[in-house]
């Protein structure tokens, strides 16, 4: 066992890679070359650019799927996916056993998985561990080790060589027979696909998965077809209504409507909100809510974004028709106006992906030069670090997403309630640390504001407001003493399930099983 | 001294690398992995994004450019181009020896180049060597072969890591600080940007050249800034003028127009004309006439393309306009109605790029999907063999661009005058062998049409036609009754002096010396 700077115990290894432990923002140097796939030759592709081939299995048998192999697909279906499940059913039914998954993250849909780690198909996943196949992992009983990736962290390891993927499966609503994709039409159109495009680029081999084949060219193409080994053809690759849902809702309790509009007071009271800043708004109620007062303060002082990242929607689509931003940059897509939108003002919409916006081993990347970002988190603690993948219970049950990457922010924004089902949300110590302190400036909860005292800048800027600036410490005596007390620890065993890792591959944290 | 599979006598080496003899069509089998640039980190690179500093040699100092170090820029600014030039000048300053020149292409206006070949900044270029450097080659001057590369051959060799980049420079018309960049807007607006795509993404550092800085993001980036380490502002990158023309003038010449005539009737008569079907028109006058011709027989039978492979013309962009294609696939323009077009239709035009098109070491391109092409030559032979590079004097004078790429369409047709300057055009034996008889399907003349005899197929297609379909040998003998007589070999001299690659990088003729 070992610590990292941070004083996280971690495991030596990492289903069976030496662990390197997280050394600080920005302290590890990475070495040698990126990955780098086999050489193909078109003498081995068809001439007429026809890869479309009778069904997965087949597809899967051609590419050479065997045991142990890595296998990889992306979630733009969210919890409407049909692709995943049934691709580890035909790799079941092919006798097929102890594969890697990584996916770009999982949805309460995919709890079927479970089954297949069960029955050997899956000997482990490196993803996020969403809801049960959280748990599942929480109570001890997968067979390697998970390991969390943020979306740029996700990419790195990929570019890097850390995980290499045989098979990558790219589900795709727009799809030609050469393989060009993109996620703007069809029936299952779910905007973008860049969350596929490290799997494109590095995997050995590459599968297309469509509902919907379009005569070549497949314009715009995100992912491109020279790339690709075979198409297959399938009835519903995922369920409209599940794709771009759920997300579009604006908070209707007060207690958040109120975190949200200090967090636009924020913005515009320290002077991040002039003309050509920019943001990020993620999905959620509260980011929403927060997106639509900033956009009224805006419109009061006559001010206009550069750019807004997204994912876009209804709210961020209204800031962009009226005017606000001269640019939306989308990582995905989240909801059906977003992927009007794209459609629609192509020269308005900027398509990112984890590779432009997040890869921290890279020419730099854009999320470092987003002006704020407000984020959630399920923990922080007195020294601003804070948890996205358990509550103080330690189970496993969200993935980290973009969140480690957006705390590259010039200004980091944390939206937190204080308590949650009256558990203290501020504590002295986060059960799993996801992200450090030095990168998290701005925690908003509905009791008041606490600046990072590393970020003086942001203290002297807000000085002559009105907003409820306040003292972390502070803040979390407060909501002890409402909750009778700080939130109960987990009953570790003794066996680590899961490694967090840094935005650089470096491990950040480690989790245990929970005993229940 | 070896042969390759054609007869053609190639040296044991290429600038220190041992020769692969090109072994016919789809016959060679690459090896290993693609080339990978180092891994670098966001921790060296500013967090806000702004790359720029204050000059090329600036950059160049901290790119770290030394002696025996390879270089790499684009042509698509043509003959307006200001940076090439530029660039060796500050090299030569720098007091830099012995550098590979590996660029897209060279013009007339890079004669100056001849300089630094001469001083010892440029050891040798691989690349197209026309006019005045093509001459200096084959005069046995310059210290290394010249190796000439079709556009997809080149980022097959740099994907390959058959050459490797240590410094692209990447000239843009438009750009932010971190590195994006386009070709579209700004007074040096060249159209695309793809002949660059590999050099941003093998090449160990890359420099962005602008005349246009304009905020981020730039939009739409066809160069990632991702990959970009510095950006330098100049104050002209292009002769705007020249940059694009040249190009848009319909031949006048009565037997060229008859030519083009020809190339219309024999796609229309052959039934390659239907609809959903494509075609590729490049630049240069009997190319575009081809086109304008072929545009009042879609009218007339009603007739819709399903794509058309540009460089975008005015002539292609009415064809666009008037709905008689869906999408125009852009890899060069040619012309401002053509970046006009890219400017205002983003959903009607489609970004390719080298590797898209033409590399044949990839899972397929785009070349091979494209119904007819139709391609100039310098000499055709009897076996259907043709040459770009030099005329019957030996002396290279042209690039290869995408000429052997093309090849690969399922209907290759080279439009050539069967004599120039009283010099026969077909001949027994091409001075030069660039393109496979085996891939070159029709040579239309104005004394007629001779049709590949292994194409039994198209030749059954037009039997009932009134094309005036002769054979090859036959146009021979009267062309050389008419020239008097067959044309004059060169003075060879002894001495190879470049090496001309088929598009997998094998060797499939070699140039000697010419004693003027």
């Amino acid at each position: 066992m070992i610590k990292n700077v941070l004083g996280r115990e971690l495991p030596n290894e990492i289903n069976g890679k030496k662990t390197i432990p997280f050394m600080g923002v920005g302290k590890y140097r990475p070495e040698g070359k990126k990955a780098a796939p086999p050489i193909p030759t078109c003498a081995d592709y068809p001439s007429d650019g026809n890869k479309v081939v009778s069904s997965l299995r087949e597809a899967f048998e051609r590419c050479g799927l065997k045991d142990g192999m890595t296998l990889s697909a992306h979630h733009h279906f969210r919890n409407g996916d049909k692709v995943v499940n049934y691709m580890f059913d035909v790799a079941h039914e092919m006798g097929v056993k102890d594969l890697t998954f990584i996916p770009s993250a999982l949805f309460p849909c995919h709890e079927h998985l479970i089954t297949h780690l069960e029955n050997g198909t899956i000997h482990h996943i490196e993803g996020s561990l969403n809801g049960p196949l959280g748990r599942y992992c929480s109570e001890g009983k997968m067979r390697g080790m998970g390991v969390l990736r943020s979306h740029g962290g996700r990419y790195q390891a990929i570019q890097d060589g850390e995980v290499h993927i045989d098979i990558a499966v790219i589900a795709a609503p727009c799809a030609d027979p050469f393989g060009n994709a993109n996620g703007v039409y069809g029936k299952s159109a779910c905007g973008l696909l860049g969350f596929a495009l490290a799997d494109s680029q590095y995997a050995d081999r590459v599968i297309i998965v469509t509902d919907n084949l379009v005569d070549f060219p497949c314009a715009p193409f995100q992912i491109h077809g020279n790339l690709v080994d075979y198409v297959v053809v399938m009835d519903e690759i995922g369920d409209p209504k599940k794709i771009v849902s759920g997300t579009t809702q604006i908070t209707k309790s007060p207690d958040r409507l109120y975190i949200a509009e200090l967090i636009a007071r924020f913005i515009r009271d320290s002077g991040i909100m002039r003309d050509g800043f920019s943001f990020q708004a993620g999905a959620g109620g509260t980011s929403l809510a927060f997106a639509v007062y900033l956009k009224e303060m805006m419109k009061e002082k006559g001010i206009k974004a550069r750019f807004i990242r997204g994912g876009s929607n209804k709210y961020l689509i209204e800031m962009l028709e009226e005017g606000l931003t001269d640019y939306i940059l989308d990582g995905q897509t989240f909801d059906l106006y977003g992927v009007e939108s794209i459609r629609e003002h192509p020269n308005k919409h900027v398509t990112t992906s984890p590779f432009t916006s997040y890869n921290y081993h890279s020419k730099g990347n854009f999320a470092s030069m987003v002006d704020a970002v407000a984020l959630g988190a399920t923990e922080v603690d007195v020294n601003f670090n804070a948890n996205v993948v358990t509550h103080s219970d330690g189970v496993l049950l969200h993935g980290i997403g973009g969140w480690q990457n957006c705390l590259f922010s010039n200004c980091t924004i944390l939206a937190v309630p204080s308590f949650r089902d009256r558990i203290p949300v501020i504590v002295d110590k986060v059960t799993t640390l996801c992200g450090p302190g030095e990168l998290i400036d701005v925690i908003v909860t509905e009791r008041g504001i606490a600046i990072n005292p590393r970020r003086e800048d942001l203290i002297d800027a807000v000085k002559n407001s009105n907003l409820p600036i306040r003292k972390i410490e502070e803040i979390k005596e407060e909501v002890e003493e409402i909750c009778g007390g700080k939130p109960q620890k987990p009953k570790w065993g003794d066996k680590f399930v899961a490694a967090i890792k840094w935005v650089d591959g470096t491990v950040i944290d480690a989790v245990r099983n929970v005993i229940f």
